[in-house]
């Protein structure tokens, strides 16, 4: 068939985001490569044994309503205990009647880009920002303006100006807490400065928050949500950081009603509802566990890990190349020489079995190329020691 | 925000079919109401004992990738025991690699309507045609051009007709067995003539078989794709007729190569990949049992509710009635005369506490208002008949 797929799914080609990926995915596959590549979870600290338990339970208790078709909001008991968690961490006043089950939070992404993106409406975002939510907007065909940040993420100054200039503005999307992939975190000062400045230019926030709870030292920040009298904010979470991300579960919150009837819809046209039984398997395990024990665990093992990287990258990397110190996360975002290429020193780094994701796919508009991603929270110890050895031998030699 | 959302999301105001939907809902919530509403599953058939097995084993087995993120395209051993079903029961060609696992088929539509559609190109599809396939189309702007059906399916004559008239046409959307909302099965005949057609025409075929497995009698018919040699039909099928709708497990199948990493592409930026854990369990109790002896088990009960609905439906409903009598299947489709509303039968019904879908839902261009759908699958017998006896008497009384 000739012009066969609609002219949305027509790209100009892979772009260096999409071989970037395709790269990662190779490397990831390669079983003698250390990979610093990926997002993954460490799947030794999932509670298997609580899984069994809770999952034998839910089929025992409510097996027909468990394997049966539910509601498209989501399961009500999932939903109050969403909405008590995110009360609880992050400050926001919400309910369950607020909450929105998804099929992991990069749904509750394409929903966003799906309600409020016309072709050539502008999103302000991050620079760099997350790769999943550029391409899940992508397909909307908008204008990505970045807004430059330094060590305490978006700088306000920056945003107003970028507000200032762009009336088309829709929304600002922001990962405040532990931000991929820079691991740098939005202080309350600037959180409140962006709601009034929401309001102000009468754009939406988008606050996409999946690592708020992997803090390994300090105080858990206020949402930005938690600072919106006059719904501004939308909020984007998961479980797939906090618990296991293969029951792809996450949620959207929004207090105002006509926005959240949109999401209801879109997810009814799209996929009709959510894994009931995965709903249900997670409800009980917040009721029988608790799921901030898991989290505390969780942390315990990443911090390690963080702190084995970054001592590793002080005593191995050259002193011209700068890197993030994150609170909590999964990631550290390395900054090389200007002139530098982190694809380039990738190909060199494959030829070590090390690997990494060059910056330049989360540039929205792909304007840097002279940093990388490493990830620490899927990683043993001895192998982030080695991988780093190896990787620090090869930034010398360029 | 004043015009906050994106044009997509501007509809005209609830249509009909929005109506009856939002009525079918508050039915079916209605504890005193026999409601034929639905399209549910018996969920006292859902393998609970084998499931609570199956989950234990895949926790214990392969508990740390069960609950981690994984492959865009689905698990492997689910999609390998997806190809080999296609193959023996519909005589499709084909193998894992051409089949993505997809939340539910509503999810397989869905993109297929993104994939494929641009504003103004043609849908062509039976009249009357499943609700959910619409509404996912609807969402990308096409036409709709609707084609009458004998008790045989799509009339082979009309289609071409309609190929001939709408040079936009961009497939063909069609459910050939058990229909949903008719009941009707496409001969053999006309499933090679409409191949044929989508050849001399060029345009692909969107072939969505969710009930094929649910036979009460008779031999299963060949696929629409076990026609295809050139690549025109793309099939689509779900986990949640034949096992458990809740876990959301669909598929896509095509052999075309480009086509099939446009649907891979989709998928990895709107949710990333189908639940892990559902997909490993779903692989494993096609392992451990025989999902044809569910699917034996299933059939048995639903011929028994389907011959008592039609034997009542005879006694009860006035001669100028009509309905299908399908050979399997969920569904029976009633034809009231011509000047007859089913929306307001509905109301009326309402009253005397028993529910249905009123038929113009499942007219693209909402034609016909003469007609409703009743289900059978998920009514207890003496339901059925108390029901169908209080529809007849409302029948009688218009």
């Amino acid at each position: 068939m000739k012009n066969k797929f609609a002219s949305r799914m027509k790209g100009d080609g892979p772009s260096e985001s999409d071989e970037s990926i395709a790269l990662i995915m190779k490397l990831t596959g390669m079983p003698d490569v250390i990979s610093f590549a990926g997002g993954l979870p460490a799947g030794e600290l999932f509670p298997i044994e609580e899984m069994k338990e809770v999952s034998k339970k839910v089929l025992e208790q409510d097996g027909k309503n468990a394997l049966q078709y539910s509601s498209t909001e989501g399961q009500m008991e999932l939903r109050e205990a969403i909405a008590d968690q995110i009360m609880k961490a992050s400050g926001v006043e919400t309910k369950a009647e607020n909450i929105l089950v998804t099929c992991g939070s990069q749904q509750a992404l394409e929903f966003s880009g799906r309600i409020f993106l016309d072709k050539d409406d502008v999103v302000i975002c991050e620079s760099p920002s997350y790769l999943g939510a550029i391409m899940a907007f992508k397909a909307y065909g908008p204008k990505f303006v970045e807004v430059a940040m330094d060590e305490d993420g978006m700088i306000m100054e920056d945003l107003e100006k970028a507000l200032k200039e762009n009336p088309k503005a829709k929304f600002i999307y922001t990962v405040p807490d532990f931000q991929n992939p820079t691991g740098r975190t939005l202080p309350v000062e600037r959180r409140k400065k962006m709601v009034e400045l929401a309001e102000k230019y009468d754009v939406l926030i988008l606050e996409d928050n999946p690592y708020g709870n992997l803090r390994f030292e300090g105080e858990r920040l206020s949402a930005i949500k938690s600072f919106d009298k006059s719904e501004h904010v939308i909020y984007h979470g998961t479980f797939s950081k906090i618990f296991c991300p293969g029951l792809r579960l996450g949620w959207v919150c929004t207090n105002d009603k006509e926005t959240f009837n949109q999401y209801v819809l879109v997810k009814q046209s799209v996929d009709l509802q959510t894994n009931t039984m995965s709903q249900k398997e997670t409800a009980l395990y917040m009721k029988m566990y608790d799921i901030n024990e898991n989290v505390k665990k969780i942390n315990k093992v990443y911090k390690v890990r963080r702190d084995l990287m970054i001592k590793t990258m002080e005593e191995e990397f050259p002193k011209n190349c700068s890197f993030t110190h994150p609170e909590g996360g999964l990631f550290i975002w390395v900054t090389l020489p200007e002139e530098m290429d982190a694809s380039k020193v990738l190909m060199k780094a494959m030829d070590e079995k090390v690997g990494f994701v060059p910056g330049v796919a989360f540039y929205a508009n792909e304007t840097h190329k002279n940093n990388f991603r490493l990830n620490f929270s899927s990683m043993q110890d001895e192998k982030i020691v080695e991988g780093i050895k190896r990787l620090g031998k090869v930034l010398k030699e360029f």
